[in-house]
């Protein structure tokens, strides 16, 4: 064994199913993983939930890792927060250096990373993905009505998420794009950790600029759905006048920012699970920047930590 | 006002979010609808559900309509039914002929009509609606798991359901279906009340023989999910040998019913709502009835019937 230890998390919200399943058959079936002497270890997120078939118990656990709610609230996610910390975090009972969560969407999104700041060895690990793959990076910083996200407590965390899928059932789309994502995960810091990797030169980001609501009436209720010209458009650039929502009577909304030297790009379009939040969409800036070896340098030395 | 008072129902099922979103858009754009004279209600079958964004509290307010449920049990939904009859039952306060209860689902089925049984009412309404729209009916009957629907406690009533779109999201194909059939729905009813319709001679109908469970293991547990040749297929005919399901490692299941003679043909495939039914699929078979001129006789004199 390596000594290096990879948490994969699944089922952080419980109508999510389709990496849990994928988790489950991989426990029954171990040889359709190839895991190149690393200790993995994976685990259901929020197994109560994934068992009641809801999002959550209490409050979205993706939203509960945070020292200021693991000594204020009672609410059973950030109550599991602290369990799953106590398991498999940095100083919990078997410490991980690095930990994947794969998420599921509504959205028309493929399958792409979430990196959350810019944190030097996620920027690593999520170029190397990206050069192998191509996976889009959607890079979620700076939102302060959004905290506590569960790769943040680790030293080198990624999300996974891929759609389109309706909440609570398996599609076979998306349980062979987290089978191979998965299995290209486990390559990469394989071959990160042994050092036989080409470092690439470039990192094109998808840069979270803000969250668009839906459009609403006075009572907050919505009054709008998302146009047909931009439902399972997630990815491609939007500009000044284009069509956002259409209303019941067949007004267009459109969009009145961005400029002629700038591309908006929207994820997370139609996302079932935002609308709660107040999510119709996030918008993005697409950008390509220089990889730095510093980051590759980070991430390498999270790899040879000694947590045996 | 004629005299014949219809009921239009959404939101049976708390996330099932389109139809009752254009059940509020209609209450603010009245215009919108022509409604042909006819007095015309429109209610949300389970609005702490819908608030919730859950399918039900304690159980399917759409399998919660039975007079042995109302003797017995306290859930909410049961509830609910008692309070939706003494509104707009029968014997209600504001009786209504008819009800139309629309419902989304997340498989590819389009928009169809559900039938319960073979009251003769209902055979002539859905057959009027297939001679003007096209759609397929499916026709439901005969099973015993399943009882308490609620359009069955009025003395004509159909199901539509339209597909696919994830629970808890509006989607512009959905909405624009529901707001179309609404308007058909309405005035079908109008030339049939006002003997304006051309009867047709055929009806055809996708007749419920069996619903079909997901391939589980020795635990319960899902052990293979829809083959990717048979996903989005809602409507289409299988024969012996075609593959239903496919397991993790890639082995296929394959449908071993059925003969040369009949097609069998499955819809519902992969519904998120019933794979807590222990449904994967439902199996038809297409049947071609001759219309008769008896259904058409009961359901005008349904719609004679004096409510006022």
């Amino acid at each position: 064994m390596s000594g290096l230890n990879v948490l994969f998390v699944a089922g952080t919200h419980g109508n999510e199913v389709n990496a849990p399943w994928v988790f489950d058959q991989w426990n029954s079936h171990p040889n359709l993983i190839q895991t190149y002497g690393l200790n993995l270890s994976t685990i259901i997120g929020n197994p109560i939930a994934r068992e009641k078939g809801k999002r959550y118990i209490d409050r979205d656990l993706n939203r509960s890792f945070s020292e200021r709610l693991f000594l204020s609230s009672n609410d059973y996610e950030v109550g599991r927060a602290k369990e799953l910390l106590d398991l498999y975090g940095p100083n919990g009972r078997r410490p991980c250096q690095i930990v994947i969560d794969f998420h599921s969407t509504t959205s028309c999104m493929g399958c792409c990373l979430v990196v959350y700041g810019r944190r030097f060895a996620d920027l690593a690990l999520a170029s190397l993905l990206q050069s192998r793959l191509g996976l889009p990076i959607y890079l979620y910083e700076g939102d302060a009505s959004q905290q506590g996200f569960l790769v943040e407590s680790w030293p080198c965390g990624l999300v996974i998420e891929i759609g389109p899928v309706p909440q609570g059932l398996l599609h076979h789309n998306i349980v062979r794009k987290t089978l191979t994502s998965l299995q290209f995960c486990i390559e990469e810091i394989h071959k990160a950790q042994a050092d036989i990797i080409n470092l690439p030169d470039k990192i094109l980001v998808h840069r979270h600029l803000k969250s668009m609501d839906f459009p609403r009436d006075s009572l907050g209720n919505q009054r709008a759905f998302v146009h047909p010209k931009l439902q399972d458009k997630d990815w491609l650039p939007i500009s000044y006048g284009d069509p956002l929502f259409q209303t019941f009577d067949g007004h267009d909304i459109t969009f009145i920012e961005g400029s002629d030297s700038e591309l908006i790009i929207p994820v997370f379009i139609n996302e079932a699970a935002y609308i709660e939040k107040g999510i119709a969409m996030s918008l993005t800036l697409k950008e390509s920047w220089d990889f730095k070896k510093k980051w590759y340098i980070h991430l390498k030395e999270i790899l040879s930590r000694n947590y045996e």
